[in-house]
């Protein structure tokens, strides 16, 4: 039998992957994965053979990549930023059940929250919450008291999957919920397309952001009541005694 | 003038550093940090000038660090796990303050967050707050209420710097908070010297976790309503529906 192996590759490019992660990618036979990541590492290994499926076809992802390595090969299954946050680790796990076969194993890489913050400044120097917008798997009540109980407990705040096509106003839902308890001038932050050909940073107010467009390449950050802005940065400082 | 590059190093072995990471290292001419984090690197960068400062001195590391790059040396400040979650990166532009001077680059590292979930399942699928329980630098009141927020907004949970010699009871502290909202049987896990010698982990529930001896190597993690135990594996699914 051959194993699986979760490889979170980061934001998509080489440089911002583990060196752990360019190995598993170079010593597997297999690639499986989203089309979309699939492309964003097919150049540099070109020798493998690869399987994807599309966005939203996750459990067949899983599915696929567990039964190549039962048939003997060695997998590697390829993420986004992390493998393990918001990543397809977890449902390989569901999807192998008890039965602990085939040996998965799982790489872990640069979560958005890490790889945008660094874009950004330092907005994560202190405790934070990670919120995904997408109500897909999650109902939108759990995702609002999530953000309210971030808001009054002074979590800044690190929001995936701001928008979609069929969700275009999540963030100004999410921004008006936050401005409930945060006041408007809260020094907030757009990644955009992180490691990723345009990549771009904005450094903007709470107020701002509720009327920004965010698309699905967008990770946004709210910072906390210490947060502010040094030298165009978004500088989140590490306590609330002075430096 | 030099340049400064705060460079997030990961849990400390080189197979977890990121490609931009070690280039950056390779690169530099001066390496900065605290004493147990340039001990992880100076072997494999052995032509390097290394400069270091004991723990608590966070601040003067920093001035240590901009003054080399101003008398124009390109310096590379060595940080544990991320460069700015809990690292440096925010202290740097503090103190760099308004003048832009000199040049400072942030590259990001896998946060224990990150590489902790990992060694232990998948148990950050879905959202979650990240707590130091450190009150160096922050009240424990604001620390609890951030706790009670987590729990009580059903957040998996992952909690940074649990116990150090001087405060050996702040994880029984901290699940004592968590255990007025959560159930005993909660999931949970704990990782130790991520990717360093004599790695471990531990999957127990909040009950068990709650008499756990943490020292500051370790890195615990809270599962949220869904989170469970699948083969060992302390795995969170992905939504609240089926797979």
């Amino acid at each position: 039998m051959g194993k699986l192996t979760v490889v979170g590759i980061g934001p998509g490019d080489y440089e911002n992957m583990t060196v752990r992660a360019d190995r598993a990618l170079r010593e597997c036979q297999v690639i499986v994965g989203y089309q979309v990541y699939v492309e964003l590492v097919r150049e540099r290994y070109p020798d493998k053979e690869f399987l994807t499926t599309p966005m939203t076809r996750e459990a067949d992802r899983c599915l696929m990549a567990l039964e190549e390595a039962r048939k003997g090969k060695d997998v590697a299954m390829v993420c986004s930023g992390d493998s393990g946050i918001y990543g397809m680790a977890g449902l390989v796990y569901q999807l192998r059940g008890e039965s602990g076969e085939p040996d998965v194993s799982v790489i872990p890489g640069l979560t958005a929250a890490c790889s945008g913050a660094a874009l950004l400044g330092a907005p994560l120097t202190h405790d934070f919450a990670v919120v995904s917008l997408s109500d897909r798997l999650t109902p939108w009540e759990k995702i609002e008291k999530r953000l309210t109980a971030a808001a009054e407990a002074d979590l800044s705040v690190v929001l995936y999957n701001p928008a979609s096509h069929g969700r275009p106003d999540y963030l100004r839902r999410a921004c008006e919920i936050l401005l409930r308890t945060l006041p408007e001038d809260r020094p907030c932050g757009v990644a955009r397309s992180i490691g990723r050909e345009g990549e771009s940073r904005m450094v903007l107010t709470l107020d701002g952001l509720k009327d920004f467009e965010a698309d699905m390449f967008c990770t946004v950050f709210v910072g906390n009541s210490q947060t502010r802005i040094i030298a165009g940065e978004l500088v989140t400082p590490r306590g609330y005694r002075n430096v």
